[in-house]
């Protein structure tokens, strides 16, 4: 936190001569334009690496004031500044000179009574918490309004992507309507290794949890709710949708296999974790209201899409506009330092905006459709039977009567008669004529597995 | 501009309830906070795209108030309310009650005179216009600072991909050291075009020509000075460089030919227009001051790499920071939509902070290095010869005797030995070493034509 810096407070360099004004007025809470102080909550990957950040940067404007965490003495290290008060108690923060709060504690709880507290204390909040932001998002952004605060929130979704302020600002004069990604890197290397090397589902996440990249308890990220809770917050801040994440359909990866993958690559398609909102307002629907169609499931998508190209933990989304068509966003969705980056970028656009009351987070949402996973596209379907004759004959009859037309029929040679994986592809046909046709199939007695059913998008 | 919208003039959508205060303070040239003025200076493709986005979206807050163009008789069109005053004249916008000037001219003269006079007159100004941010972005910025106005010109690089605004404040929290992409569309395409058909160069400039997708006169295009000049403010914004545009290395993708193509593929590899700017400072290296690595130039790209696989006018750009890692932007570089979209979300962005004075283009450059086009590289050397023996002992000795190792020899078969093309590959060293070699072997009598040189990045 020594040396010369030539980095004011707003992150820009300072200008020379007469041109440079100065600030015009100086936020309520700090006297001296020349520091903005920072505490943080929750001293972790991502807090240690934003404390290093701020540290090797050597920002003299930004000052790290309040380290806290649970059992603060077993985290103390000696590369921060003896200035730094570490503390278990937040009110030692509340009470503080502190000027932005920064929650990288997660979990909902304390954490929003903590953010709820810091707001009324004039004090303005960076979390990088999807899930509180994709629960209470709203709300704490009105409260922020009331204290003419703000809470931002750009690492709550991929990383260090710096999707949120591009949606946001970047995109800010186009009209978008779909957003759809890859937003959850603990799938994305799991289907990669299923993929490259042919492994059973529960190797792979073994495999992964031996090397950190997924968890113990691996259900938010297997099961696509740790995407729902980022495709939420995208679909608010891009699409001006009100919506709640319980509201959006989310599927388990876990029923993947390496024989999907084979089948997917002959069609000329890969599978990925594919978290998707797209918005049809009323005027180019003939339904009543404005509807989403969302959901974060595994999905075939073509070899040559960026989306079948993201490799390990990446992160992509992709923004589609009426003006501006496909904007792409991609990078580093998690770790210590890409998070902290967009911590940090969130502290300087504070820090830089401080007077003025307004922010990116502070945009009220206006749309509030009706959600449906219901997509039209086309399907694949995996079957696992017992080989007999008229296999096909009974699942063609069935797709038929359901108004569902097949587009191609694949099966593998070389398999045992017992445990046979074979392939239909669907025309493109909405979700849930599929679903209603596979609760008939499904009961069918010569399949040895439910049928996996997976867009194609 | 009619229908009850509920956008309020930052972009915001408007708030219900008491948690509205409004704006806390209004700008001095508009005392009523619910319009924000809007003139345009140039009517053309994205003139008249801006014009339509702002009528289509019904935005009653933002108000196009005036449109320059010469011949502004011939420019009319139906579609504009009758409030828009339509003129020749830009006396008639700097005497007015504009907030903000939107020059989407193009051209330095009278362009810059203009700007400089609306700034003067305490108005903010949105630009596009590379070559004249590239030459006069610094002195336009001082004056605006001095105005306690803002010049902002994200679309002024890679059209409707917001990077200006994403290298600025999304990755603000890093601490960038290299940005790199494919900045100019016409050269992609063409590229493009040799490599699916085989075609040459020639013919490949004529189709485009043909589609519109190159212009009459291409120099500008083809030979890199038009992504020269947005290398130029990617380097200022992203790396904080005090840069001219004339001391970075624009070479001509002219004398690429399909053999290129030919060759690039059976190493992996395939050709791009990079533009590559890199900043090593005194702390990682040897040298005594900070060097900007800089060059706009046909070069080998691995085909697994994002920049390989930019198609037609797609524009990319990825930023590299010490925290962050690899960051990527992608889209629409060109057109009237996109680049609408980038101006307007420009204006949005001057809106939402007319009180605040601060701005991202505000933003002094720091670093004044010196300038090199000697990247460390591999390098590609194709030659087209007179075959005759003892070409292969020549060249080599020539290149061992400048202290360069040969990485692989590449002759394709069939080829009339009276124009035999073949390649040379060679490990890492400087570009400088390269050339001091090629100044001996051009000299060479069984050269049909000089050696064509390409990094390999």
């Amino acid at each position: 936190m020594t040396g010369a810096s030539k980095l004011d407070f707003t992150g820009n360099r300072a200008a020379v001569g007469p041109q440079n004004a100065g600030p015009q007025n100086v936020g309520a809470r700090n006297d001296n334009a020349q520091n903005c102080n920072v505490a943080l909550v929750g001293f972790g990957t991502v807090g240690s690496s934003v404390a290093r950040i701020l540290c090797e940067r050597s920002n003299t404007h930004l000052r790290l004031t309040h380290i806290l965490n649970r059992n603060v003495e077993r985290k103390k290290v000696d590369w921060l500044p003896p200035s730094v008060q570490w503390t278990e108690n937040i009110d030692d923060i509340l009470s503080s000179g502190v000027d932005i709060v920064v929650e990288v504690m997660g979990g909902l709880q304390p954490t929003e009574d903590w953010i709820r507290r810091a707001l009324e204390s004039g004090k303005s909040v960076v979390t990088a918490n999807k899930q509180l932001i994709a629960n209470c998002g709203p709300e704490l952004i009105s409260l922020a309004r009331q204290m003419k605060q703000q809470i931002v929130f750009g690492a709550s979704v991929a990383g260090g992507v710096p999707v949120i302020s591009g949606l946001h600002e970047g995109l800010a004069g186009d009209e978008l309507f779909k957003v759809c990604g890859i937003l959850n890197g603990t799938c994305n290397y799991i289907l990669s290794q299923i993929e490259a090397n042919g492994i059973p589902f529960a190797t792979a996440l073994r495999e992964a949890q031996k090397l950190g990249f997924a968890e113990a308890d691996p259900t938010e990220d297997i099961d696509g709710l740790d995407a729902r809770a980022k495709l939420t917050i995208l679909a608010r801040v891009g699409l001006h949708c009100n919506v709640r994440p319980e509201s959006i359909v989310a599927r388990s990866i876990s029923k993947i296999d390496s024989v999907d993958f084979e089948y997917a690559h002959q069609l000329g398609y890969t599978i990925r974790q594919i978290s998707w909102a797209e918005l049809k307002t009323e005027s180019n629907t003939t339904s009543k209201g404005d509807e989403l169609f969302a959901a974060v499931q595994p999905a075939l998508v073509e070899l040559a899409s960026p989306l079948a190209r993201v490799e390990g933990s990446q992160n992509l989304v992709m923004a589609t506009g009426t003006y501006g068509g496909e904007t792409v966003f991609g990078g580093h969705g998690a770790g210590g330092h890409p998070t902290a980056v967009a911590v940090l970028s969130d502290i300087l656009a504070i820090a830089r905006s401080k007077q003025t009351g307004t922010s990116y987070s502070g945009q009220p949402v206006e749309k509030t459709p009706t959600v449906t996973a219901d997509f039209t596209t086309k399907h694949y379907l995996r079957f696992l039977v017992k080989d007999r004759p008229g296999i096909i004959a009974s699942l063609a009859t069935i797709l038929s009567q359901c108004g569902i037309n097949i587009d191609s029929v694949l099966q593998k040679p070389g398999c045992p008669k017992s445990h046979l994986p074979f392939l239909i592809t669907l025309e493109e046909c909405q979700a849930s004529l599929v679903e209603k046709a596979l609760e008939r199939i499904n009961s069918l007695d010569f399949l040895v597995q439910p049928c996996s059913h997976l867009p194609i998008v």
